[in-house]
């Protein structure tokens, strides 16, 4: 892997100042795509739009794919839809091209569509771009390689060798029936082994059994899951009638699953836009800015419902403020990500929230049970005094246990009104439970000095 | 995929209940190993032994290896060291063979391992169970294919049927020199494509330029960071000298990546152990009580920072503690999380640890403005009075800076010392951002009440 050093950049800038340009090829050419695309994403415009020039066609096809959005459309803004139709479209594959035709502007697109001169390709890449984002369809290309069953392994093999060699990579060999119905796969692996019996018909020889699809309109994370559920290097899409209609590759499933498990992550964390350590201060300051005003409208709340109480003539009361209101946000957050986690890995049926409740009710009970009273013990131990202690300790458990409850209920009903029950954790979830806990808190305050008295 | 309804499993418990073994093995038969496994994961344990039995000796591994930890421990408690040798390693790949093993008890482990008739088998097994959890070593199998590159193609071909006809599942065909030290590698595209010319040698066809590799002692998280960003299915591991040890395949990185993504979500949201909703209560309160406890601790403290300033007579700073509170957290923890993913992506150097730190001091002063002059306003209309809105405004803004740079330091620390930074993140910010925000609250508290005197 490449180590991306201040000195790399830098001679790679005086070179490309100097312009010797066999020198920068010789820097660039043992790197890998990805690497080049790094090396690129760090250099201006000018710079970059120079060594870009540079590449060979394939390079620069899998270069571009790799790009950082801004650095990639800078690109294409500078090229005319002639170039990008030969340097580039020619080189990619379907899924991948369709994905950089999204971003151009549309008419551009269709001009460069327009100019391919592969008109399957442009077809395939306009078939493409009608599929929504999030579903199968949209991260699926539509190179494959398939023989029919009826085939003797004569044919098939010299079929695939023609097919084969359009395409980048071969997963597997899709098998059809006369209709281009998908009824099964052939390996390589079994191919191979098989290829002495060249008489064979290949319905033979293919998969026995049911053969995991997805359907183009399903969405995507029933593909990444089926994927890692069934360690699948290619997933094959169909439509309806179970025709193939392309196939998922697991390496763009492993893309999908990252951007998800991040995007999860940032919201669980409060942050609301795809961002990255490396983005400008002000893109970093927009992601943040919602969540914490949401903190703010919640802490006017706060102090509101701090407000409705004789906080003057009790004051001691204020010193649990912020136990009451971090252990709420607390138990609420652990309960609602584990909601999240279930949906996501699927073992969590929605229909089950009665059961998933009273099991939360358990954890919250036993849980609030254990804080509670040590924090009784503590208090009193600590001097706080009998009338605080209690109200603390009874307040705690009730604040536990609904936080438990509310945690788990709320991803659950956004799950069943198909919203991202993963907005539910971090601020929205760590915001309501500290009013709620706060009422409950001067609730169970006032009812305590009410009986001690 | 299988819809494992209730009416499922009670239609199967009656059918073992009343001993129809052919109506039972029908269920099944057409299911994946996956599926069969959730099925028996569901049953109680002498249903799940009783299904288990039925299914013959390739299925009996493959499903194994994909049931609930504590359902395969006690299966394999049931049976005898022989069984499991005979009935399920001989049909496991190397690499989960040496898992398995490895939750056996460490002399039932070596009793098995010796029965095992294919001794390089066993030498396999017992090579891998020596890789510390984690590393790459401990995730790769050792079967493979490989072939000297001076061979010629028709040497080859059969070279690869033979090595290919233990395999599950070929991936790649790494090409190696006389010393068994990787020199490349051959897709089975290429080589289906080349079949013709069967007396060139291995050497022309192979991939020309480096192949990426890596040690069997380095770090997991390396290699599915690697076959991710390099799109790779699957990446040869080797020893200092280069020599193959063996391969990870994207199956077993896929689930890696998403073990990695839901311990860093459970970091994050408090929760301590790896835990799922279908787990126990008691396992459940387990693993979220320690961070609990924490945050009681840091209320406890709270409680004294509160205590320490006469909140008798000033009691109305009482209202804005939840919100000088929640915004600390908030901040501290949107700043950890793009640490913690920037580490994870290692887009994001330790070394400049000054750089991030004004990045986030920049982020910090633009929301912290922006919140502080809107708290400001609306307090001031909403009649909290001149010295109490000057306070949570000029603290807020103290505040939010503060957790920005606290939050970025201490995951940058934790990983500088080795410590998984994603630790850092979740209640250990939450807590001390909110003792800290409570010291600057107050202490702005004292500084504005003598100014304004």
């Amino acid at each position: 892997m490449l180590d991306l050093t201040k000195e790399f950049l830098q001679t790679l800038n005086e070179r490309i100042d100097a312009g010797k340009d066999s020198e920068v090829r010789a820097t660039l050419v043992e790197l890998h795509a990805t690497d080049i695309a790094e090396v690129i994403d760090r250099l201006d415009f000018d710079h970059a739009s120079y060594v870009y020039r540079l590449l060979d066609n394939e390079t620069k096809a899998d270069v571009l794919i790799e790009l950082d959005e801004e650095q990639r459309s800078d690109l294409l803004n500078a090229m005319t839809a002639e170039e990008i139709a030969e340097e580039v479209l020619e080189n990619l594959d379907s899924d991948d091209a369709a994905d950089v035709m999204g971003e151009l502007p549309e008419t551009k697109a269709e001009e460069v569509i327009g100019l391919l001169e592969d008109k399957e390709q442009a077809s395939d890449i306009r078939d493409l771009l009608n599929y929504a984002d999030g579903t199968a369809g949209a991260l699926m290309a539509k190179e494959l390689v398939k023989v029919h069953g009826e085939w003797t392994v004569t044919r098939a093999i010299r079929e695939i060798r023609r097919q084969a060699d359009e395409l980048h990579q071969v997963y597997t060999v899709y098998v059809v029936d006369a209709e281009d119905r998908l009824t099964g796969r052939l390996s390589l692996k079994h191919l191979l082994l098989a290829a002495e019996s060249t008489r064979s018909r290949i319905s033979e020889l293919q998969s026995q059994g049911d053969i995991v699809t997805i359907l183009a309109e399903e969405p995507e994370e029933k593909a990444t899951m089926l994927m890692e559920r069934y360690d699948l290097v290619a997933l094959p899409v169909v439509d309806e009638a179970g025709c193939l209609l392309g196939r998922i590759t697991i390496d763009d499933a492993v893309d999908a699953i990252i951007e998800d498990a991040e995007r999860d992550y940032q919201l669980a964390s409060g942050i609301s836009e795809d961002v990255e350590s490396s983005d400008s201060v002000w893109t970093l300051t927009r992601a943040r800015l919602p969540w914490l005003l949401i903190g703010l409208v919640g802490g006017l709340g706060g102090a509101y419902v701090i407000g409705a109480f004789n906080i003057h003539e009790n004051a001691q009361m204020a010193l649990f403020i912020p136990l009451i209101a971090a252990m709420g946000g607390n138990v609420g957050v652990q309960s609602a990500a584990i909601v999240v986690q279930g949906l996501a890995a699927s073992n969590l049926a929605t229909g089950n929230i009665l059961g998933r409740l009273s099991k939360e009710l358990g954890v919250g009970l036993i849980n609030g049970l254990i804080c509670s009273i040590l924090i009784l013990g503590s208090s009193m131990v600590l001097g706080f005094g009998t009338a605080l202690s209690i109200t603390v300790s009874i307040a705690l458990l009730c604040v536990i246990v609904f936080a438990a409850l509310f945690g788990t209920f709320v991803p659950l009903m956004l799950d069943r009104y198909k919203i991202d029950p993963a907005l539910a954790t971090g601020p929205f979830i760590t915001t309501v439970n500290d009013i709620i806990g706060l009422m409950i808190y001067f609730a169970v305050g006032g009812a305590v000095a009410g009986f001690l008295v």
